[in-house]
């Protein structure tokens, strides 16, 4: 009766579940993983060739929903002592310094001007922590020591990207301030400390309360529901602070990684079905949202520049640190690939760059694809390189 | 960082999951049904009270998605011949026919023109299938004969009101026509007919063929989303022949019942987990749909009449000829209460006589609010006057 409005939302609903299906067959065709896959078959279903489907609104939030699942999801496999390291934070930090200064110097080689030149260095910051984190859980590689290390320099690497942000726009607007700085990191700083410890402290054993209550004898879903609320609750405190919406979840999944639920629903089980169909569809939305009619001839030695600075800058910027920390040289080169990705983080920050009239539609194009390039590669790397590829589940 | 449009999407994912638990909570406390506590809560924080939460895009979104996943579970649970009956079809017939009068005279008696009447006619024959198979599931009385029956009948009562809805727009803009209702009927009864013999004879025997292949032992996901992608894809072919979606991942659900699912992800058990999140959005959506700012004194003793016969329409049109056929006292009575909810049904197609210009606000408010109280009242009624509430799950 409404075809107005409702009918589009089956339909891409379950075009969106078709072509996560064809990504997998493809997948699997070219022995990659589904996350590739998933990625290629929305570009062709996506505004660059077919034209199905674009990045309506509708498909943004089921995008956004999946990545703060993904998260939460990733997140209730580790513990907070595994994730917050001293190390990390070091691999963090000179992995998002010397991105910056490649980005930086890249652009204005290519002759473009001081504010796009920030701007640029500060979206080859970002790491797209949902890309690697779903290669490490479907090789089953997520309880390796790389993986600890990505997970948490990946965490920390938000905040700092926040801060870079921050930074950057306050230069290039000529308002900067140390002290707006400082409280830029404070606030990040007590989310992600006052987050974990309240989450561990009060909420997981309020979510073991809950599920001994009557409440979840008679309503048994009570449980799962308190759980998502949780997640979701988290990622919107993270995304008011300024961080990723997801880096909050992935604390809210951490937090609740110890609960242990007997009565009610188990929730661990139930985010991992929710896992299933939204993650897929923020993969495919990946690729609907690189257009790639907006390249531009002129663009392309740009492009390709800029997309082999931020895989060297954040290969080298992470495999560094890790190494003069002691860390194998194959666990060094992991870290250093799997931090690469700049995937939504760096085509949403292109978004407000060119809504807010910082940067052009060429630079805007170059900084999509080369999130979109970064993102492919590195599953490719990770799962042909470094791990055995017929090892997986 | 993009505080604009993404950061309310978790505010109102955490806000609808934190009151569906509030609604858990009241139900418990009352004694009712989790529907009912759900809608309550979603009224108060709605516009009605609060105002915390409006029935925005995204919100219309999940619900929507909620009440597809919410029918398509409900169907899981169904073979099709204990649906597809002629006594079921005689039931919706009589439980169509005589709310249409009752809803036509009641409007012509308070003095409204003649398309209000036809309009309010046609809005009482719909029946919500939602609500009540929502609340027999939470009993654990799907599988009675009642049950069955309701089920059996509001399917076809969907068919019939689409019907209802056709020819009434087309005798109020004086292009009525035999030949165009007889193709909204065939196109519906193709529909049914084909959509279930596709769906079991070749859809239900892919999927576990697809279960047995090479890509469920390697993406054991694959199968859930499969199904899942079957669910949307009937949801957008019911409701592009003018259906309600729900009817269409109903009738998938039926046809995926029997489907054995060894080596993938278990379907079912993944259905539910998105069941539990969504159709508890779901039903709060309810609660935020109806606006009682919107009544006036003035129309009060109308939407008091209206209410009053749609439940007595509805409950005698049902009664009765389940009576005729045999049932018992009890079972015909549940079969009345049990096809008298108009839910989002009758709300959306008020909305859509608003937006068309064929009701005034008045009469729009009287069948929002009717709506929501046949709605209220069944779930109360089933689960105290026929089932003892005490033998809840």
């Amino acid at each position: 009766m409404v075809e107005t409005l409702l009918s589009t939302i089956e339909f891409q609903m379950s075009l969106l579940l078709f072509v996560a299906l064809a990504g997998y067959l493809l997948a699997s065709k070219i022995n990659q993983s589904a996350v590739i896959g998933e990625i290629i078959v929305g570009i062709i279903i996506g505004p660059s060739l077919l034209g199905l489907i674009t990045y309506t609104d509708f498909v943004a939030s089921i995008a956004h929903l999946g990545a703060i699942i993904l998260l939460f999801v990733i997140g209730l496999e580790f513990k907070l002592k595994e994730i917050f390291n001293i190390k990390y934070g070091f691999i963090a930090l000179v992995g998002v310094i010397v991105p910056w200064i490649g980005g930086f110097f890249l652009t204005r080689i290519f002759g473009y001007d001081f504010g796009s030149a920030i701007f640029v260095g500060t979206a080859l910051t970002a790491t797209s922590i949902a890309i690697t984190a779903n290669v490490l859980k479907e090789m089953g590689k997520l309880q390796t020591d790389a993986a600890k290390a990505i997970i948490g320099a990946a965490v920390i690497d938000d905040v700092l990207s926040l801060l870079a942000l921050s930074i950057s726009t306050q230069v290039v607007a000529g308002t900067f301030s140390w002290s707006s700085t400082v409280f830029v990191l404070l606030k990040a700083i007590i989310f992600l400390a006052a987050g974990s410890y309240i989450g561990i402290k009060y909420l997981s054993p309020m979510l073991e309360r809950v599920d001994k209550s009557k409440i979840a004898s008679k309503f048994p879903e009570f449980v799962f529901i308190f759980a998502m609320m949780i997640a979701f609750f988290y990622a919107m405190i993270s995304e008011l602070i300024g961080l990723s919406a997801i880096v909050g979840s992935f604390i809210a999944g951490m937090a609740l990684e110890g609960a242990i639920v007997q009565h009610g629903k188990n929730y661990k089980e139930g985010a991992e079905y929710l896992h299933i169909i939204f993650a897929s569809i923020f993969f495919v939305s990946l690729g609907i949202l690189a257009d790639f009619h907006a390249l531009t001839f002129g663009v392309i030695g740009f492009l390709i520049a800029l997309t082999l600075i931020a895989v060297a800058t954040k290969v080298l910027g992470c495999y560094i640190p890790a190494k003069l920390q002691g860390m194998s040289h194959k666990d060094a080169s992991i870290i250093g690939w799997g931090m690469s990705p700049r995937g939504e983080v760096a085509m949403i920050v292109a978004l407000i760059g060119l809504n807010a009239g910082l940067i052009k539609q060429d630079i805007y194009v170059s900084l999509v694809l080369m999130s979109l390039l970064t993102t492919i590669i590195t599953p490719i790397v990770l799962r042909n390189w470094f791990y055995n590829s017929r090892s997986t589940q």
